[in-house]
């Protein structure tokens, strides 16, 4: 390593900046994957995640790789060739899903809307007389869009309700039970405030009954790995689980629950209201529709007469600053700024820095 | 975190311990994954990874995720349904090639050879007149043994020549590119000295030509994969890289490098000796066949009289001594020990450790 290592004020879109408690679990000395110690570690942080996610699903353990794991894993344990499967799409990790799930030989059946609206649960319903699955994300990433979920629970009829919580998890209410969702994925480095490198995974009783038998993903396997996390039947080994990542997240959940997981909720809100307010006194427009904002994922208009060098001034506030915010992403690449404001990151400290930070670089 | 934190002696078939600098880089702090500091630590630990492997390849990087998906990422980009595959097993990691192989649409050819003896290179090369690949474990975690490379270089015809390199890499001798290897994939959680988490992954400009265009893995396609890490073209955003595990990683080919590779064989080699001799003398007989022992690995018969209680004399190491050993495996279980001597576990003292904790416990 450096002897001088670079830190930043991580507002992108994630990673955010670790809790201080998670940097130090990520250094605990190694345990071996089947020793007891590390087995009740493991277990605890799968009790934790039931808690952050409301849910008393069994099966519910992170998945041993990165968000997009998670995503993969809810399509190929359970979409069979052909299947109907109803996706909303309104940003890239809508289109990602129908990428995965279209791998898996899924009839993608697409609810579009426009990117920084949200998806209309009716229409998702609407879409397909009998699907397998209806997939939608909570809190698109790439527009800082809160898609609504609670009325598919009524709506989903025999299909699948499948949830993407990346950017949702622990940072805006969300109830795995409570609003009748079978299947729900997230990341550890939002709102969770971790590193990136697990994918939190739960999986209703309910959707169990539907597990495919040998899916095509080896890895991603339920039927094997529930065996390993849940210590159903005998507990059998399937891979060697990536050690301090679950110490960092049994940390991060700890963090979390310590605080209080409405009181997690409340923070996230206060500091997006925060900045979404101080944006608009520096004269910046708000991209996602209003009543649809996320509080921990801000998009923001670049001025039309900063657009050329929108780069340019990302660069300036991370040399400068040291702080990092996301550009746009497609269509909005160089005409949106992506703020995030998530776990550890999610300070009225930051706020305040940010703000000032684009007051200085704006000559406002 | 309790407070008293368990450490043990990590003398298993993996985890082993990680090298100090490899916990500290861990709690490096934490940088967006398309932050130019980190996309020039990935960058260069790609390059570490290169000289660890003996390759030139440039698309050697680590997957997000533990050795098992390098497995699977190595077939699922590669396989079309109906490819022959000739997979050679002789533990349970060969059987693992055979079933991730299939679920990829392979017709599976094996080669078997009993547990604890090597596989015949001849009867790999002679199973099939025209395999799209030819798959064979280097070093059988399962039962310490270590099966040729060398000839199959020059056996494999048009075929691809994949080899799990998860208990060899930075252990004993291997050189992609000087053997011939197409497509290997490792662990980091072994010889590397670092935790798991992550899987280094090396593909020659032979199996690129071979890629598939759209495998039925989003995740692991290494074709979108390459334009993140490799920067070939622009580099377009994949997944969030599994920051903290790569600086991990960074740190521990680091560690490799500055002792020397050949050094790193030689202490692997020299401390194996050390217990395959100090395990005869305390009357205990090797598993693995003489001539293909490897030195990280080394698989001992539970001598007839203690099998009934040989989890509870594993037991009673860890609990009394902090020590950790492997049990064996399938028909195995209970009747063997599997001892790792790896990365920052490889050493002297740590013989001596084990060595006369297991004469207290055999009270020989």
């Amino acid at each position: 390593m450096p002897l001088v290592l670079t830190d930043r004020v991580l507002m992108g879109p994630g990673p955010c900046n670790p809790y201080p408690e998670v940097t130090l679990a990520l250094g605990r000395p190694m345990l071996g994957h089947l020793d007891p110690e590390f087995i009740a570690v493991l277990a605890e942080t799968s009790e934790r995640l039931r808690q952050v996610f409301r849910t008393a699903n069994p099966l519910t353990f992170p998945v041993s790789a990165t968000g997009s794991a998670g995503m993969e894993a809810s399509f190929v344990n359970f979409v069979r060739p052909g299947d109907a499967v109803v996706i909303g799409v309104n940003g890239v990790f809508g289109e990602r899903m129908c990428d995965v799930a279209s791998r898996c030989g899924a009839d993608v059946v697409r609810v579009d809307a426009p990117w920084g609206q949200p998806i209309d649960p009716q229409q998702l319903a609407d879409a397909h007389p009998s699907p397998a699955m209806i997939a939608v994300v909570h809190a698109e990433t790439s527009t800082g869009v809160r898609n609504d979920i609670v009325p598919l629970g009524e709506l989903k009829g025999d299909a699948l309700l499948l949830v993407d919580c990346v950017t949702s998890l622990a940072g805006i209410p969300l109830e795995i039970d409570g609003w009748g969702i079978d299947l729900a994925y997230s990341g550890t480095q939002k709102c969770l405030g971790c590193p990136p490198g697990l994918s939190p995974l739960t999986v209703s009783e309910r959707a169990r009954e539907r597990l495919l038998e040998r899916p095509s993903s080896w890895y991603l396997d339920l039927n094997m790995i529930a065996k390993y996390v849940t210590g159903e039947g005998a507990r059998a080994y399937h891979h060697t689980a990536p050690i301090s990542m679950v110490f960092a997240m049994h940390a991060a959940l700890g963090a979390v629950l310590e605080e209080g997981l409405e009181n997690s909720w409340a923070r996230h809100a206060a500091v997006g209201a925060q900045l979404h307010e101080g944006l608009a006194e520096l004269g910046l427009e708000l991209f996602a529709a209003e009543g649809h904002r996320l509080p921990e994922l801000t998009t923001v208009w670049v001025p039309e007469a900063l657009r050329s060098e929108e780069a340019a001034l990302r660069k300036q506030l991370l040399v400068q600053h040291g702080i990092e915010i996301g550009g746009g992403l497609g269509a909005y690449a160089g005409k949106l700024w992506r703020i995030g404001l998530m776990g550890h990151t999610a300070r009225s400290r930051n706020v305040t820095l940010l703000l000032g930070a684009l007051a200085e670089l704006l000559d406002r």
